[in-house]
């Protein structure tokens, strides 16, 4: 289960770059940021745990709060140092946390024992939450509400793992598999602008 | 307990609408709008959930899910079809999932042994944050602070489930007795603008 | 155990006060200001409690939303017969609160066997929470985002209680110690406006 702990580790680092970015486009200071960084990078997580009934994964394993806060510390010295930090890192910076949230969101309801539905659930709340309330924090327009592919990134994600796990492929294969998938398909969407017309445009 | 279920499975249905003629009259669009209309019908009960220490309703019986997903499709397949929806219809469905939640709410509280006074609350929890994120999700001033009767209604059912309860009825007519109590009560507050004048206005 | 239900208490109660103040400074009105004070009393306690898996507080004994809801009636009545209420009085109570809360937090968060780095994250967490809700409902800037030191003063506050506690003082000296430490930064940087400039300024 090697792999797992790392990817939830980078995913845990990436979105706390993506809450350190956030805090510094938004002119804040102060110790807010760090704050800031924790809840983009660990809200997600926490409310899959909470809501699973399971040990929060980072009161059992402090090094998720040490790599919060060192990605959030490498962030601001980076930012001290460097010229301005484009806007668009902080989008590309999301959908890795996006993607890779989304795999262990997956798997840690699948070891629970959950249905694949609710699976599926859980790696897009896992993805989903840690940035949804960054941006509430923030006052922004939650980013999963700009119409864009966003939250169903996730959810496509999950059903190719699902499509995956029920081939038989080892959970390693499909975890890959649902990786790249919300990857691409996130970058795609910023690309071309991808949108889901749900609602009849009144123009 | 099928008359529970059911009206469980109601009011996530009416929350569903509710956050999903939210998101149209706020022009929002994507998937995003699933996302609203989710966390509308299953965020104040799972918030219950968590704080009694339950399995998650919609973890143990998926149904749930699908109902969600599907009285939001339902809503959104409307809405292209018809004309103009009247914002008039969102609180009538929100006054409808109130009452249902908190009924909901209290009865769940009560199997699990906790006194009523937590009961009350769970209800008026049940009802209200469901409401709340949704609001907050949308940047609109959380209608529970809006100045008319709103959690307040729920309080006065939950009172009168407590007062049925202590008569002897059964938890049937507890729970039919405060749920007209607060759908009702709610109308009365909508169609007079019934307030609370908690502070002296400084005019 | 005695002192530690007190000050859980004096915390509560000045946390309501300090919702039921935010409430009537933004002009809010009916049942939405007991619902704003109960969110500010309670939410950081009970987010820490879902989080460490412990029974939620306030369910386990009611006393907590008794105090919450008569904290709240006081201030509405002493907002009704006096004068202006100085806003300077919020930010007053509010770093009581932080204080106290804080030590809650790390003293029910060690009793669970975590270790020291989650007991202050816990400490923060509780002391943060209640207020950074109250702040997002109400669609202001949360204080903790404002700059000056807010969050940081409770982990100061923390890592005194880990510095008296390796030193071998008792419970009750640890917590009086983390207490003081967390009010005497809190109100000094009020007074001082500190800052911890996180990021360069660009004039």
């Amino acid at each position: 289960m090697d792999w797992f702990h790392w990817l939830n580790l980078a995913g845990v680092a990436v979105c706390s770059i993506s809450g350190t970015l956030m805090a510094y486009q938004k002119k804040m200071d102060g110790f807010g940021v760090v704050v800031l960084a924790s809840v983009t990078a660990i809200g997600g997580g926490t409310l899959r745990d909470v809501m699973l009934d399971l040990p929060i994964f980072w009161i059992q394993n402090t090094d998720y709060l040490y790599v919060t806060l060192f990605a959030a510390l490498a962030t601001i010295i980076w930012l001290r140092v460097s010229v301005r930090f484009p806007y668009h890192y902080l989008l590309i910076a999301d959908a890795f946390g996006l993607a890779l949230f989304n795999v262990v969101g997956l798997e840690k309801a699948l070891l629970t024992g959950a249905p694949m539905e609710v699976a599926i659930a859980m790696g897009t709340i896992t993805s989903v939450f840690g940035g949804l309330i960054r941006d509430v924090l923030c006052r922004e327009v939650p980013l999963v509400f700009n119409g864009e592919l966003y939250a169903i990134t996730c959810i496509i994600g999950g059903l190719c793992y699902a499509a995956l796990f029920a081939v038989g492929l080892e959970a390693l294969w499909c975890g890959i598999g649902a990786l790249v998938t919300t990857v691409l398909l996130r970058f795609a969407a910023m690309r071309w602008h991808w949108q889901v017309p749900v609602f009849k445009q009144h123009s």
